[in-house]
């Protein structure tokens, strides 16, 4: 594939040719500037696929052909050949190791090289690094929404940008703590655990028991096979009598799709109950299937809810499980997991949260407890949901659906650089930079300080002055517990240097690095802003620059 | 690359091969429900790449060794040999011609063929029917608001969902009335024309004039070379004296970066104005180079604004054109085309269009005309911008980022198949269906009519009764003047059987059948929805499907 650039930088490059600049030492850094949908935080993601860009950068013969054809006619001819040659074998890449916390203004990627191949590797390394990042911090956020044993699986694959885009969020989501995804591709090219339950479609495809073959089912401990569509019929009955539903309203389209499924996947048998009224068909249908099926010795693994009030329908589900738990003497019956999806977002999780606390309040617990449990993040949402399948507002994002990573020059030939607008926030902080992450007593990070590369590192245990961005004009001074440097090398000679840890690993990571977050900075509302500043020198320098130029 | 498809159809297969109706008959049609963007239509679009994913549909036999991993152990060892025979040669598919304008509940896609295989294709076929239609659209409405003048550049490739989604974004803006992309391989892969500018970081790389390395250019009607930078610097002091400005003040590195990227582009020189400060310093350096150069008989092409108030400080910019214009003689310069960016929205065109209003009504002209100018979509947004480069707000649509087209199963083996939920927005409408757009007196299409295939196609000038979508409970007559048959066939045994026009030929017909539109319903903001309507046989039909399913 073609490097991904803009046309302007292929222009600009040309200019620094020109210029016998392109060969001059530079550096550049990648960021963002505003945290995403109202936190502290993102999820630093994209680096491993952003080193593999670096490593396949380079123009095909046809690119070039194609760029001799859009570039104007005076170009010289040598400029192009020139691009034959290019590659990325003199840039050294520094990174925050993926999946880590990463805050505004501070560079999760510095880049080092020759102006030219510097400037030409923005845009790759842009669109590798924004929407995995973007889409990693929205799954964090579900999983800190949904507390730790809640499964999230997924289900993306028809709202993403287009196949690729897909991937993407089936791979990113689970570095930002899903579970799974129903994406087969996903599963197969990065080892994602897949899933999948039964569709609607499935349901309707079926209008009576005749269709239903095979129907015979051999009983998990041997014998001889039984019809399992009479079995479910015969149930049907009796669960309609527990349910006091009639029989006559339970769709029989859907009760022979539910025992063909059940035939073809005894030991995976799952239901999905809203394809027609969940209360008098899907639900008494699936109960019959899974109570047939028990009678032959398996075990229903599930049930899906699509529609309607998913919080209120998986209560009155957990009734029906539990009331034919007793009734049938089915002890595991009252456990069946209830799995839901229909457009869920942050706010269907924090409304599950509410009825959560309700629940709490009507058991009599203290008002305090019941509060707390919906303030807390992890929070499981209660027994009624065991998984909950997301599509669109995970991979979407709607929230903010760009991260808005830049990637700024920094230096260039020795002298540092600083672009100054009449916009504040989109100054630039100039000169090749440490990051440091200072951790308090507690073990939370509480501030990243950027330092210019030459300075000494700062110790731990020792008062630092510094500025924070935002308030630059006072030091403040602080004493860090322990000092952590952010940047690894992960790229020199055209080649990766360190070795790349694998998706799981990165989810892992990424977990762990979520967790050290103090719960101000990690609230989902109204977080506290986590702290970023610049040493004294690194702030001198600011000055300077910014005195020269006006 | 393997299908795309999430497990659970795969499991759904196996359900249908293990129960012998894998090859019953089936259809399935591809439909949105509401319209995006609270609007009252969308593009259709990706037809030809969801044809090219069906010609491509084929499992390898690497993706069957990987689906027999995650199946159970159990599944039959033959239905994996049967998925690696599977290909869409037995599947025939019809639609609505790419780039039409599409409405709620009318499918835009219509396929037949063996139940197992139909089922398979719709990840695959929503998935890039979804966000190409949803990125038409989006397009659609900025060049809507924009008016047909306006230069519309497309430039999201760094907040895409990856490189894929971006070449989406790119070609599909294009398809929905944009006119050029910045992304080189969009360009080179689909032939949409690309245009560049200068940036920030070209700027930011230069300190002084004396990095500027060749500074000499020849002037267009031969002679002596002429050092570019000298004579920048001249007309720096005459522009700063006319402006009142400070030459001090000017940015020497933009100074310098301008001087650069003239001697390199002395044909397409551009400026980018906000590196600093726009009045004091990217301005006159701006004005000091390109009118150099004039002097050497070249004409600068543009000057780009990618921050602040956009429509305020172009109408200064053009009046400090319009001031050298008339001071230096220069009859060219007040024309220059202004381009603008940074975080452009529907909201930002509409601001655009309220400053032309109180122009025009500064201007003296007729309340009524200033009013009716702001509400006619198509409103040239006035003289000052002349090109808008829109990232963001076009790619990943913000307003609304996912379509949320769906698939359904309409009919299997010669039966009509109907999902009634509680929910009345989630029901289907049954049976296989011709599908008729009529059109007014006017030219204008004012209803799309839904019909069983078997129906006689309706008469133009004959009176229908009809049933509208969302008030069924009443029969309405219509007499369309024009009846169009809306779908085509597309694919039939395994090939693309009727031409497919070129990305050119699809952009224009989806500004044809834009412009067809009745204003009403092509009005951005509350829209009068456009009626869809079914026949009465089909309505017999439905009533007597859910009849028999209570």
């Amino acid at each position: 594939m073609a490097p991904l650039a803009d046309l302007y930088q292929v222009s600009m490059a040309y200019g620094h040719w020109r210029a016998g600049r392109h060969r001059c030492p530079a550096a550049a850094e990648l960021f963002f500037r505003r945290p995403p949908f109202r936190g502290s935080f993102a999820l630093g993601a994209g680096l491993a696929e952003g080193l593999r860009g670096l490593r396949a950068f380079r123009f095909s013969a046809a690119d070039v052909a194609y760029l001799r054809s859009v570039l104007p006619s005076t170009t010289d001819d040598a400029f192009f050949d020139y691009l034959a040659t290019l590659d990325a074998s003199e840039v050294t890449v520094t990174a925050i190791p993926e999946g880590s916390v990463v805050f505004p203004r501070v560079p999760f990627l510095q880049v080092k090289g020759p102006l030219l191949v510097v400037q030409l590797l923005e845009t790759t390394l842009l669109c590798l690094v924004n929407y995995a990042s973007l889409v990693a911090t929205n799954a964090a956020r579900f999983r800190l929404l949904a507390g730790p044993d809640m499964k999230l699986m997924e289900m993306g694959l028809r709202r993403a940008q287009g196949p690729d885009g897909a991937l993407s969020a089936s791979k990113y989501s689970y570095i930002g703590g899903f579970d799974c995804t129903s994406n087969i591709l996903a599963g197969k090219l990065y080892g994602i655990p897949v899933r999948g339950t039964i569709a609607h479609s499935f349901v309707m495809s079926f209008r009576c028991l005749e269709e239903v073959q095979p129907r015979e089912l051999l009983p998990l401990a041997g014998g001889d096979p039984v019809d399992l569509a009479d079995l479910a019929v015969s149930w049907l009955q009796r669960v309609c009598d527990l349910l006091q539903t009639p029989p006559s309203k339970a769709s029989q389209g859907e009760l022979a799709a539910f025992v063909s499924y059940a035939v073809t996947f005894p030991c995976d048998f799952q239901g999905l109950l809203d394809t027609y009224c969940v209360r008098r068909s899907g639900l008494p249908n699936f109960c019959a299937v899974a109570l047939a099926l028990h009678q032959l010795g398996y075990q229903a693994i599930g049930v899906r809810l699509d529609s309607g009030d998913l919080a209120q329908q998986s209560k009155e589900i957990r009734k029906v499980f539990r009331a034919c738990e007793a009734h049938f003497q089915v002890p595991w019956f009252g456990t069946i997991p209830i799995a839901v999806s229909n457009d869920i977002s942050e706010q269907s999780l924090e409304q599950f949260r509410r009825e959560v606390r309700n629940l709490l309040a009507q058991l009599g617990c203290h008002p305090g407890d019941a509060s707390r449990a919906e303030m807390s993040p992890g929070l499981s949402l209660g027994s009624e949901i065991n998984m909950i399948g997301i599509g669109t507002n995970l991979v979407t994002c709607p929230l903010q659906p760009s991260l808005g990573c830049v990637y700024k020059l920094v230096e260039v030939n020795g002298s540092p650089c600083l672009k100054l607008t009449e916009d504040e926030e989109k100054m630039t902080i100039p000169g090749m930079k440490a990051i440091y992450r200072l951790y308090d007593a507690a073990g939370h990070p509480f501030m990243d300080l950027m330092a210019l590369e030459e300075e000494p590192s700062p110790s731990a245990g020792q008062e630092l002055g510094i500025r924070v961005l935002g308030r630059l004009e006072e030091t403040t001074k602080v004493i860090p517990t322990t000092v952590e440097p952010l940047h690894r090398t992960y790229f020199r000679d055209g080649q990766v240097c360190e070795p790349l840890p694998s998706v799981p690993e990165v989810r892992t990571h990424a977990q762990v690095s979520l967790n050290l977050l103090n719960p101000v900075h990690r609230r989902l509302h109204e977080p506290q802003p986590y702290p970023v500043a610049v040493t004294e020198r690194l702030h001198r320098l600011f000055l300077e620059l910014r005195q020269g130029s006006h």
